[in-house]
């Protein structure tokens, strides 16, 4: 199991973490298996998107928040952040990758990216690895 | 593999299984690896938030029965519970947790919780572990 | 690891892969253990839902389309497909199931579909299990 930190600068926000799953799986030597790349948070989460444009990342945060706005008639928990929870639980905590031959296997315009949802913070990300 | 029942009691409602899933960990003997806890219906999802304050589940619950309701113009399916399908499909029908030392690595604040989307019902969870 | 290709002949199209999924299992000789779906493109995702009534599909992409529509103002995207980018996300670029006896362990009503977002292409679903 590794863990790594990822500092998130403005409130909502796509962070690339591709590089830093490739190293941890190539430390843990696993040749053919799969991993997951874990958040640990509750106001965070995961994906897989293009890397290519990024214009992409500004679309894709332009509609969260479009759709699930920060402040919304009937919220109730005081810390004023469950738009941040449910972008966390519809994009989810984990992403799981295959890997073959010792590397990540992605599609050629994938990347993993960290989604902050209540930032700026620093965070955690975990990646495990499993298989032979 | 362990199965175990969740009954719910309303239509849409989150319940935490975490000490479900940790006893399943616990009694599959995995000191390493990660674990799958997956819900064989498609009116139900899984996923990891935050289990402090109750009023989280209630927002999440609030925006998903605003933005994803019950009877909309255009659908077709006889039982009326498309919604249902759709929150299945976005939250997802599993979630992925890291086992380590023999625990599940949670974050501080994180809770597993079986999301019911057409209940009230009587529902099943599997938790699957693999590793070493 | 297995591959395969899907082909896709609309714009959004659910393609039930479950028999595919079914015979990647059977030949990777697991017996216990789980396995990934895994779709290496940024504008499709895999998800498990429904099989018996195609209503349900129909109205789920009903629900995308109207609420994750492929002209917003303020996307830049130059490609014009950014609500393809974000289904992706919300559904997932993968699923995990469970492998007991050397089958897939599937609910009653339960199939895996290949979520296509931006067809028609001609897209490549990825299968690895881990396990004993």
């Amino acid at each position: 199991m590794r863990r790594f930190e990822v500092r998130t600068t403005v409130r909502q926000q796509f962070v690339e973490i591709t590089d830093l799953v490739r190293e941890a799986v190539a430390a843990s030597g696993i040749a053919h298996g799969i991993c997951i790349v874990y958040v640990p948070h509750t106001t965070a989460a995961v994906t897989v998107n293009e890397n290519a444009d990024p214009d992409v990342v500004h679309d894709m945060t332009l509609w969260l928040n479009r759709v699930i706005p920060q402040d919304q008639p009937g919220f109730r928990h005081g810390e004023g952040n469950s738009d941040a929870h449910l972008k966390a639980s519809l994009i989810g905590s984990s992403v799981t990758l295959v890997i073959d031959q010792g590397s990540l296997v992605l599609g050629r315009w994938q990347g993993v990216y960290f989604v902050e949802c209540d930032g700026p913070r620093r965070r955690e990300v975990i990646v495990q690895a499993v298989g032979s």
